[in-house]
């Protein structure tokens, strides 16, 4: 493979596929030598689509390292699997590379993927790769299943129902910020000491997507969906599909040492945390009969949950209550897009 | 519909979704509300996953009409699962909006992409839609369905098996060209007549997936694939995956009268029809002993095919046989990406 790649500076479309990517390729995906791959269905099985594009400059920075680029762009779509309760079947890839795209590039891009695609065990069944005038374009199709009829909705969540969330949440918008905030010379980013940078920078760069909690979202809870838009936002929109409510107590909101830290250095930060996107951490709704063992469940699995709040009826939407019973007032709830 | 599309100039993610593309959605996309799609899967049934990048600018003209991209991007899939024998069951959108995308501008490339999706029973089931600092660029992940074990696959050619292609080959490509050579005022341009040059220009902006043929393809097809880079060089790529060559006579290759038009004009376009891209039309390779079925089948399909070719073995490739009996050198055999 290494003489291969050395050998071609800029490789053929068919040369980049066989050098980089056929490695990777599953049973479905006939050496990446077809128009298309093909996947026998399980009898009693639901397969679970989910389809996340990335942009350079948007989703990552263009200086990012390739390896982490495409292990994002994987792993974001795992969140989705992960969050319906799916195990991963196998993945599609299409790729728009930029004009100034190198083979080496390319190489360390499809290194990351290979080792993302071997750890969570879901194998490149094809895709398309092309050429564009613009940036460089990811878009990632995720094939998951769960047996039929169970994909957990991110609607149906009923009031009285307890809102938990897995891991820390503002890390990633943190990260982000702090990249832009220490170009800019503020002095929170100046004075947070490089564990706490690197943690927060890490957590923006390469999510983890909760995967090995899916089975017991299965058969715990009511409704899930991943935070990439803001915990603040996401959640509002899964209780407004129930047209509910939350109080969510600022306190009983997860945080890393890391985003301590930096909340207490620059106390605003607090929006961030709240609002900001790319958690990819899992916010689910577990009815009260199902509390403990959900939480049995899910400290069997490894995974951290937190119980952030209790649902109720009517159109109040989230509201935030900071240590002084105080109702926050945040100027949006999460990341636009538009 | 028309009061929210007009009270809003640029709708939000959510509310964009839901004014132009929840009318498209299919019975496991849960109105476009969820992070995933479900698909049941039956019993006995392999699922075809195929997809297709498309780019402003290098895949369709950044004026063409909107519902037109949307309708060419989704027929490039259609056409895909086509050539495997699939039935589609539904598809993924991946939308990256460049900055200056309007609501009028969606809002008919939803209806076009509504109208196929009707058409060729093919529903929306999910995706993604973002801004991108580059150009407008559409991601489709196509799903369809065959029995156990009976996609169609693009290697297993046999030699002494005929290569036969639906509809004329080469339009699209001259469709293409006549653009670019009219805006260079090339005489052939000018001396084609209005009908020809409509009928060219219009396989360029929207191809006829041949999805009627899937199931004589299944029944009768050793290998197929669908023709996108050009006639010449898929053909090469079909039968070097079975080490196999082909004498294709050029007087055998069908063409319409449009293309006989824009040939008796310039003689050297020739090359443009056997090596151009865009013509998805359907390759396939029929045992001697299945010919007579497959073209009755075809027929009862309503779906023109022509024997182009019969296989031998070894390393020749493709060779053109024009009607002098000399073979044509050609460039290049088909449109590089790279």
């Amino acid at each position: 493979m290494t003489d291969v790649t050395e050998a071609m500076l800029r490789p053929s479309e068919d040369e980049l596929i066989a050098a980089y990517f056929a490695p990777l390729a599953g049973a479905g995906a006939h050496g990446l030598l077809d128009d298309a791959a093909s996947l026998a269905s399980a009898p009693g099985q639901d397969l679970v689509l989910t389809k996340d594009l990335l942009v350079a400059a948007v989703h990552f920075f263009n200086d990012d390292p390739p390896g982490d680029i495409a292990r994002k762009a994987l792993r974001v779509n795992l969140s989705d699997l992960a969050a319906k309760g799916a195990e991963p079947l196998g993945f599609l890839l299409g790729l728009a590379l930029p004009q100034d795209w190198t083979a080496d590039w390319l190489k360390a891009f499809a290194e990351g993927l290979g080792s993302d695609s071997a750890a969570f065990a879901c194998p490149l069944l094809g895709g398309d790769t092309i050429r564009t005038p613009g940036p460089l374009t990811i878009s990632i199709t995720a094939i998951g299943a769960v047996p039929s009829g169970g994909m957990v909705p991110r609607g149906g969540v009923a009031a009285g129902d307890h809102i938990y969330v897995t891991g820390t949440i503002g890390d990633a918008a943190l990260g982000l910020k702090l990249r832009h905030d220490a170009a800019a010379g503020r002095s929170w980013t100046q004075a947070l000491s490089a564990a706490a940078a690197d943690h927060l920078r890490r957590r923006y760069l390469l999510p983890e997507p909760r995967v090995a909690l899916r089975g017991s979202l299965r058969r715990h809870a009511r409704a899930a969906m991943d935070v990439s838009d803001g915990f603040g936002g996401d959640l509002a929109k899964m209780l407004g599909l129930s047209a509910l409510s939350a109080r969510v107590s600022i306190e009983s909101v997860p945080l890393s040492a890391a985003a301590r830290e930096a909340l207490s250095l620059e106390p605003r930060l607090i929006e961030t945390i709240l609002t900001g996107g790319d958690d990819y951490e899992i916010l689910c709704a577990i009815a009260p009969a199902d509390r403990a063992a959900f939480e049995a469940s899910a400290a069997a699995d490894g995974t951290t949950v937190t119980r952030v709040a209790e649902t109720f009826d009517g159109g109040q939407g989230v509201l935030f209550q900071a240590p002084s019973g105080e109702i926050l007032r945040l100027e949006k709830l999460s990341f636009q897009h538009f």
